[in-house]
């Protein structure tokens, strides 16, 4: 199965942002790609660094204008598109939304973002309600998709809880980038340790993971701070969470890379990791702390 | 804090083992060390490559002759050290246990490893009877410790319910290797995988993360396999990952680790992942698989 990662930097609008992503998935269906994977809100700029009542009318119904655009486009090529979308459920309920359209153009499902972030250059609780689909994957025709996005990247709960829910694949529609007031080390280790939480996913579930980031440089339209300097580095991993291809951090790209399922037959044969969970002393997972009861 | 990985290939008898251990540790007080761990099972050879009674024998009651001896240590030295033992509770019911000694000497606690696996050359389910204290860190004059033993190094949730239950630091004594009949890129895949998911558990849970492990090799008693070749690798990462030491692959080492609890504080206001855990969406999590309810 071929997949490929669109690492993009978005323009300011959705039809100019949508026009280069068609290009970009034309030319990875030449290639012969079943899937593609975009980056987190991929039809503009990441508004999120301001909040701005402005910005609610870059939501979109699901269906609508961007799937069925998309929708169209899967048809044609005849592959599965993962698509990341601001959501307007109705007037005043957004999500923060991920939506696949199958091979042949239908809505094969949605995932709205459970974890929502809120810190300096991110505040993603203004826009996004919470998710209420749970950690569901999606059926394709390319296998079951465990679709996350972004923040829940760092939760493994979420990973696992679509691993034990059947899962093939773990995909990361993602917006991450630099301060760029952070110093050389900061930034270092921030990308480092963003690339090594999932891939520590990969390796506890038996499953390999695709995530795609944004690229390039978004100034903070109030000005306050420096901006974000999204770092690409979209990679994907096997289920020993061996980098299989990895993207650079400054410019768009179309990352290719070729997936073999009975890689996680085999490695979860190795690793039984599942047949040992204590599901009898897992309890405290479902509270926020417990060191104050 | 300094904290030192006392990296170690036991001998075939206990008093010749904790001889060496204690060479070692006499060794890291003297360059100031506040709390030594050692390797999983070090008093002996890794006897669960094969499942044979007579290795009962090797059982030891806690308290018994080794933390009396290492709580003399520790009193004398001033330091924590945690040991990790074959534990007979009852004849017929024994734990794969880490235990606590307190610079004072006393027993501080035990943690009993709750994820016991079985796999071709680590028969560890016929030994140990699976741990009933849940996951509970251990106070100590140097922190509250968050011990969890080698398999478990696989298991986010392992990690998580540390973190949760107020765990500074994680620590694993371990025994790993490599089936010298593997070629070397699984090798390679596995080592940097133990190394990879161990790292991920201390960036989800914004916690510094101590893992110490066998070296040397050692034959299958049976010689039906080609024996475990430990790999060593034993490291110090902190609360983003970061890594802070790590020892070589062929030898026995001191790895001598400073590290900086403040270094958490920071990490956690700037990534807060505990703000945002979804618990209303966990409960599967205390089920082994959901996708054929």
């Amino acid at each position: 199965m071929k997949a490929a990662l669109i690492q993009q930097s978005p323009a300011a609008d959705r039809d100019t942002s949508l026009s280069t992503t068609e290009k970009a998935i034309r030319k990875v269906a030449a290639a012969g790609t079943d899937l593609v994977l975009l980056c987190e809100l991929h039809t503009g700029p990441y508004f999120c660094q301001t909040e701005n009542p402005v910005h609610f009318d870059r939501a979109e119904p699901i269906p609508g204008p961007t799937t069925e655009r998309l929708g169209r486009l899967a048809a044609e090529l005849g592959m599965v598109i993962v698509a990341s979308l601001f959501e307007r459920r109705t007037e005043g309920l957004c999500h923060n939304t991920a939506v696949v359209l199958e091979r042949d153009g239908t809505i094969a499902g949605r995932y709205r973002k459970m974890h929502i972030p809120d810190d300096p250059g991110y505040y993603e609780k203004y826009y996004f309600a919470p998710g209420d689909l749970g950690f569901t994957p999606i059926d394709t025709s390319v296998g079951r998709l465990g679709i996350l996005i972004c923040w829940d990247q760092w939760f493994p709960e979420a990973a696992r809880l679509m691993a034990l829910a059947g899962a093939d694949l773990l995909l990361y529609p993602t917006a991450i980038g630099w301060d760029p007031a952070d110093d050389t080390g900061e930034r270092e280790r921030q990308l480092e340790a963003w690339i090594t939480v999932q891939r520590g996913h990969a390796i506890a579930n038996g499953l390999p993971l695709l995530a795609c980031n944004r690229t390039g440089f978004e100034p903070d339209p109030d000005g306050r701070s420096a901006g974000i300097r999204f770092w690409g580095n979209s990679f994907a991993c096997g289920p020993q969470g061996e980098m299989l291809a990895r993207a650079g951090a400054e410019h768009p790209e179309n990352l290719m890379v070729e997936l073999a399922p009975e890689r996680s037959t085999r490695v979860r044969r190795t690793w039984p990791f599942l047949r040992d969970r204590r599901i009898d002393a897992y309890g405290d997972l479902l509270r926020l702390y417990r060191n104050d009861q």
